[in-house]
């Protein structure tokens, strides 16, 4: 265990703090933070364990050369076998509490998020081994159809005769091998995976909208589902998102640009993660950098409320910036015009 | 469109080939190959225009330098029109046909390894995503099952309470969180899917094995369908594999170890893929080269009688290096004692 001794400002409380829980004490040793679980006895024996001997050996002054020796004797009363242990006790159930206590909708979300980003790429390499192995027996479909789930969906719910009907092809035209039943059968049973791999996703989708809407409906309002788990994705937790100033939000995803741009002047990247916003994406090119400034900081307010739970006003915002926007853009078209 | 023209050796054919089909004209300019599909019209046709354009221009001479401008000229009969299309039919039937005939169980074989390989990967992506997920609301069991498949069985059929019960926990012992319903049950959405996607992984093994039992059954017989899945993967045939010398096959896998013992001259590889097989690995350390290299041979031969289809010896093959190395060993251990 890890023992740390600080100073608490000129109230001379001590705190003894180690990786895992900290304990406060005042300048006569008495154990001020209340964390306890009080419905563990360890703990309270622990406490009542660290004043009593706290008590015997009562400060009398606020000199600090006196508090020194103070506070060298309370390291000492916690080198006490008893206390040790139960200084111990106490640090394992606080950070039981506190582990448990910590998983919140962060961590929910964070982990839909990357599980949703996995099935991704779980769909995609299977459905290229659906795509090479049905390109044996019925080659003509893989280039006709490029939608890897339509794709897996025909395989799995017709037959290789009705393909090459729907495809306008007889036995002769195709260059497909005719193959052996059981054969075909693997090839179904993998279309039929990768289609209910595509509906876990779809799934995992409206559940992750929908714990977004409880927890930053503001901050989904104007970003979207899509952008918005990205810009999740990127800071981890809500507290983190809305701690963000409005700049960076707007060049998260394009760091690799802005540092380039900070050592080598070439030009400063204008958007990141935000470049496919519908906003940024509807506007002209020249202005798609001052769309995406804006756009950020209209996220970073709606971050904020967020973040402290205000009423929600993401809808206003979201019409407040599209009329922007919108004006813009006519504008725009009038002076071409 | 490339063509190439070569001379066939005394009898002096012309053979007209370019990237998809080779035709073969005899001296006289008539076509000699019969590759043709006779239910095919266009493909009699452009036969018999390019005989027919070829008889008027009949060669008299064996004499080379005559025959070379009865080539130029045949050459010339190619860039007519007509017969440069008749050509360009018989070029993309004769493809049609052999990418038709050239799907056979080498193909088949190698798409199954190659998508068990995939569902690997995925299940192992799916399985770490779930073990971090489900670890918010019950971390205790991450650590006490490491078996990604019986992880994911136990998640879908058990609820958290039995699943705490099974751990002989309660819920004010327990590191994680209590969480809502509707989370909890995404949970058990992903580890039915990769419990599913496991028994997807079972059942192409079982048809892989069945798969190698009728086309190389030999092969299979004494290199076990891991083993032979992973020689398979590396030549992709099953006549590459036949072709190889047993002291390829006795490295296949270690390319790596064997360029920097030629480059470098480390020391030479014993085995590559073959070090997992039961009887290397039941080998004493010193002996195991010796033994790969026996069974390199031994696969070598399994090998050609499954390629040249011929009478299943693998029982009596494996029977025998089997008792060959189990005497060594033996031999081994009574010297040691």
């Amino acid at each position: 265990m890890f023992l740390k001794l600080t100073l608490n400002g000129p109230k001379m409380n001590t705190i003894f703090s180690n990786i895992t829980a900290t304990v406060i004490l005042n300048e006569s040793g008495e154990v001020l933070n209340q964390t306890s679980n009080k419905s563990n006895k360890d703990f309270e024996k622990a406490n009542v364990n660290l004043e009593k001997t706290a008590k015997k050996h009562k400060a009398t002054s606020l000199n600090p050369k006196k508090d020194k020796t103070q506070l060298q004797h309370n390291l000492e009363l916690l080198k006490d076998k008893d206390n040790f242990k139960a200084f111990y006790e106490i640090n394992k159930e606080i950070t039981k509490t506190q582990i448990k206590n910590a998983v919140n909708e962060d961590n929910i979300i964070v982990q839909t998020i990357a599980c949703i980003n996995e099935l991704d790429k779980t769909t995609n390499l299977l459905s290229k081994r659906l795509r090479e192995w049905t390109a044996l027996t019925i080659p003509e479909l893989e280039k006709r159809l490029s939608h890897h789930e339509k794709f897996a969906g025909l395989i799995k719910d017709k037959s290789r005769k009705e393909l090459l009907k729907e495809l306008e092809l007889n036995e002769n035209e195709t260059m497909g091998a005719k193959l052996p039943e059981q054969d075909l059968r693997q090839m179904t049973l993998l279309a039929k995976q990768i289609k209910t791999l595509y509906e876990l996703r779809e799934e995992q989708e409206h559940y992750l909208e929908s714990l977004m809407i409880d927890y930053c409906p503001n901050f989904l309002e104007i970003a979207g589902p899509t952008i918005g788990a990205k810009l999740f994705e990127h800071a981890k937790s809500l507290r983190k998102l809305a701690l963000l100033p409005s700049s960076t939000i707007q060049l998260l995803g394009a760091e690799k640009a802005l540092f380039r741009h900070l050592k080598s002047g070439t030009k400063s990247p204008k958007y990141g993660i935000l470049f496919t916003h519908y906003l940024v994406q509807s506007a002209h090119q020249k202005d798609r950098g001052m769309v995406a400034r804006s756009l950020a900081s209209y996220l970073s307010r709606a971050l904020k409320i967020d973040f402290f739970k205000g009423e929600f006003a993401g809808d206003k915002m979201r019409e407040e910036i599209e009329k922007k926007f919108n004006y813009v853009k006519k504008e725009k078209h009038q002076t071409k015009e």
